[in-house]
């Protein structure tokens, strides 16, 4: 039925396109407890460079005792083939990390911070202010090497000690990752219970001061709102948007933060809007599918398992 | 932490308050291919009443042969303790289930038709205007008994075997449904495949001639798109949402129409914007863990599994 020209409606408003960041390699898999070979990785990660996913965040350089499932992120960076206009991008959280990362050519890097002390504490035993210090130091030694550089900022709606965090010192910290020379700030619900009005109110805050392209939004779908979430950022012009393929992982320090949102069901939803992403669901759909015969479990995304709507 | 007082953004827009309708007990239940006892399902139904949903559709006076998980809505309707300001509502497919509900002592029924010849024919043998036909038999013969009648229009987005349904198809059905003595249509995206412009389109185009207090939205999250339809819906003024106790239930009828909207997901997306409901949800939640117990599985609502976020 030729009814797709006239998708726009009147109401609501989004943008043409959007910048689709992968980070199942990462947010997802370091929560994996089962195993799994890095030639499954690389193959996971080959065919969602190859579905067009413009960054993938492939691992990070964290301690190999805390985090095992992230030992073999230089391995993995090695194996990759380069591909044009694909930015594979590593977290790192020290120098140590920071040196790694560099040996191993990476040109984008994540450094990871959050607005709630009672989370930095948990998770690091630093304040934010001690976090952000270490931030600086660490996007310092990074730009002089011309890397590019991404601050997640974490609990950036709640924390899962706190609760309800305030946006005006979301707002600071924000400033403050922007001011050391963040290209981008991916601002993290890392328990999933942010609800559209919340976002709303947050990124209005920034968005009065901070250019939309350099706002990311990262939402896990604990509570089902993350989609409903996205939707509010795109009526605010964010065209950033964090996901890992699947509905990977969560996050292992937060309580209850299990779901990021999936990559599947959000260029579903965001295709089915007209908008752009230069992203095959297809292919991304089947790199989810390798997973999960690695993993030798079902992914949560809803459309995964569903599949695409018969089309008559 | 103070900041739930200015929860309200400039941008968006929704109503104050929301008029949930519960439909698990019907469409939820009768697609359980386990046996559930009349015990369990009166004391989940009764658990829903006490959470204050303020309609809840209880049953169906289907053919028994065909799904038996319905046979027993008689039963259950005696065993039902009325409650103020409580509506329990059943199906009724054709006259003979219109004259067991009014023996019953159903003060509200829905009839069911849809957008779509295709998926007519294959569930009923009919045309979308033959159903019409049997609807404004049944509907006349309601009005004479004061009923109350609810017409949900299937596949009002997409039909299973056709594809996009023609916005234009959805109002004329809905004109005369109207027509013929509806107080209010549910417009159900029986196969989970409506993204939000989709869902503004058609709303925009019946809004145009329709009050939003005769519509509602029935969204299923097949590809987890329900709760930003339903942001979309609430920003266009829809005031009546259906949705199903922990997520229970599809439609067994359309190939991949699994997974109602979850009751709890959709409340706590409602009270989290700080829309009023007057359902409790904490109760939502623990009518799911009855029939949890009951059905021996656990039920896909991401609330119902992750529970509330901690508050600090």
């Amino acid at each position: 039925m030729p009814i797709d020209a006239d998708l726009i409606p009147a109401s609501g408003r989004a943008p043409a396109g959007v910048r689709v960041v992968e980070v199942g390699p990462r947010d997802g898999l370091q929560d994996e407890t089962g195993s799994i070979t890095i030639e499954a990785k690389v193959a996971f990660i080959e065919r969602l460079a190859e579905a067009g996913l413009p960054t993938i965040e492939v691992g990070s350089f964290v301690r190999p005792d805390l985090v095992p499932q992230m030992a073999d992120t230089e391995e993995v960076l090695r194996r990759l083939r380069p591909r044009d206009g694909i930015t594979y991008m590593a977290l790192v959280p020290n120098r140590r990390g920071l040196e790694r990362a560099l040996a191993g050519g990476v040109r984008a890097i994540a450094v990871l911070t959050a607005a709630s002390d009672a989370f930095t504490r948990a998770n690091t035993g630093m304040t934010v202010d001690e976090s952000l210090r270490k931030c600086r130091d660490l996007i310092d030694h990074a730009r002089r090497s011309d890397l590019l550089v991404r601050g997640y900022l974490s609990t950036a709606w709640w924390c899962p000690y706190d609760g309800p965090v305030d946006p005006r010192g979301v707002r600071r910290v924000a400033r403050e990752l922007l001011d050391m020379g963040c290209q981008e700030i991916s601002l993290a619900d890392t328990v999933g219970a942010a609800t559209p009005n919340e976002v709303r109110r947050l990124l209005e805050m920034l968005l009065a001061e901070i250019p939309a392209d350099r706002l990311g939004v990262h939402f896990h779908d604990t509570r089902g709102t993350a989609l409903a979430n996205v939707l509010a950022s795109l009526e605010l012009g964010i065209t950033t948007i964090d996901a890992s393929a699947g509905g990977l992982g969560g996050c292992p320090f937060a309580p209850g933060a299990l779901g990021n949102l999936a990559t599947e069901d959000l260029l579903y939803m965001l295709h089915g809007m007209g908008i752009v992403t230069g992203v095959d669901l297809d292919l991304v759909r089947s790199s989810s599918a390798l997973l999960e015969t690695a993993l030798g479990r079902r992914l949560p995304s809803r459309y995964l398992q569903a599949g695409p709507p018969r089309r008559g």
